[in-house]
């Protein structure tokens, strides 16, 4: 399956990602082989690196994981193919402008059958059910906020949410989702995430697998929330999503949450990315 | 002013830029310190790369140049603020999506009183006067190619070049824009371009400023196109664009180029970018 891993703090905090262990996340190496991705959200402006090399052996990531870069929301994404072949166009976040601003997104699961009727505003680039839903998403907020502004962030959460359980209905559909403020995680099968204060560690927050350096965190009364497929540490009180839930993270804590059970339209399909 | 540099090939080829000297052309060192990007249409995608730290010292345009990347167009920009400040939003390329393309656009220049009515398809990002026309162009493409389905390369560079001439009334409007097949430039005051052919040599381009290794070339029978701000080689038979041209580059060729001569509604103004 796909790894998501999605980071809001309250200041822009440098933080440095192992994308060499986070690729090896949720199975042995290989399992994750068809590119990555990872989008910040900078004081000045977002930017997204791309690349359909595995995580573990791309220079890019490695570039990315030497490097801090000051943001407020990171989201990064581990691609295993199910719909799309590999390649550039199918990568995540994939990235739109909607209200002035940058939204991206990535996604974890599977969606079969998923054929929404798109009036062109948006189209998907590449071939995955991902992009696809991400287009029919963002057509469904122009529809519900026609005026320009962006709206309040919990109206803004609620209609998400009620697009997010529409689409629910043909597969897997875990998702982050920004627009560089706000932080809003779906989950219908699998996601997790923990929120954490001052005084940061690195060693708190290792496995064996991914290790984020929270010691470059620049303010000592700052906070943040983390949400990823499976919890990234075993020392501390992750908490699973239920099924059908959306949260809301802003400034670093859980600012909202809802949840409505999905309900399938066929029966549970065998989804190859679970 | 800001510096444009494009490249068409027939054949994907892993060509090296040099930022460090790219960044130096056409003033002192310091001249050009509010950023660069740079975007590769490669075989599955098209990937942006953004910095609004100076490109002379930027870690990442380190990292890009010392990576071969197999593309058939790249864009490059280096940024000299006029209008918007420094800082990632106001970064070119720009990057939007229509006919299920990525678009790309790099701009040098200086629009002056350029209000254009967006019909909210596509809105600016960020505050430059390069990002807004790009979002009027696309409208204009999109509102004269209203059907699904890239239209026809010599109509599309004909509304291209439409929208150009009347944006060029504005000011100075010297941009490339790309959807991955086509390289469209267009000029109102400085464009440069020479196509090239196999045996490709690194020494014939080199100039004290820039540097494009050619012999990393895959195919000995491909060609390119090169477009730039000012000619990057002293001993080639570089073409002066004229005002009011639009080119079509494809395939590491020129394919099709019209001129109108744009007339500004104001008297000309003193443009702080030239």
């Amino acid at each position: 399956m796909c790894e998501l891993l999605g980071m809001n703090t309250r200041q822009p905090a440098a933080i440095t990602f192992s994308f060499r262990g986070f690729a090896k996340r949720g199975g042995e190496t290989g399992h994750h082989r068809d590119g990555w991705g990872i989008a910040f959200y900078e004081e000045t402006g977002c930017r997204v690196f791309l690349d359909d090399l595995p995580a573990c052996s791309s220079p890019l990531a490695a570039w990315v994981q030497n490097y801090p870069i000051k943001s407020r929301i990171v989201m990064a994404h581990i691609r295993k193919a199910t719909q799309g072949a590999a390649g550039l166009a199918n990568c995540h976040p994939f990235q739109r402008e909607w209200q002035r601003k940058a939204w991206t997104f990535i996604h974890n699961g599977n969606l079969t059958g998923y054929a929404p009727l798109l009036d062109g505003t948006y189209r998907p680039i590449g071939q995955t059910d991902s992009e696809l839903a991400f287009c029919a998403l963002l057509q469904h907020l122009r529809e519900r906020f026609p005026n320009d502004g962006m709206p309040d962030a919990i109206e803004l959460a609620q209609a998400i949410h009620e697009a997010a359980t529409g689409i629910a209905h043909f597969g897997n559909f875990n998702f982050l989702l920004s627009q560089g403020d706000l932080l809003f995680a779906y989950c219908t099968s699998k996601l997790h995430f923990v929120q954490r204060r001052a005084p940061f560690d690195r060693a708190q927050l290792v496995d064996e697998d991914v290790s984020i350096d929270l010691r470059e965190i620049n303010d000592h009364d700052d906070c943040m929330a983390i949400v990823a497929t499976a919890p990234l540490t075993r020392n501390e009180s992750w908490q699973k999503f239920e099924a059908g839930t959306l949260k809301l993270f802003e400034a670093g804590e859980l600012r909202w949450q809802s949840s409505v059970k999905p309900v399938p339209y066929f029966a549970p399909a065998v989804d190859p990315s679970q």
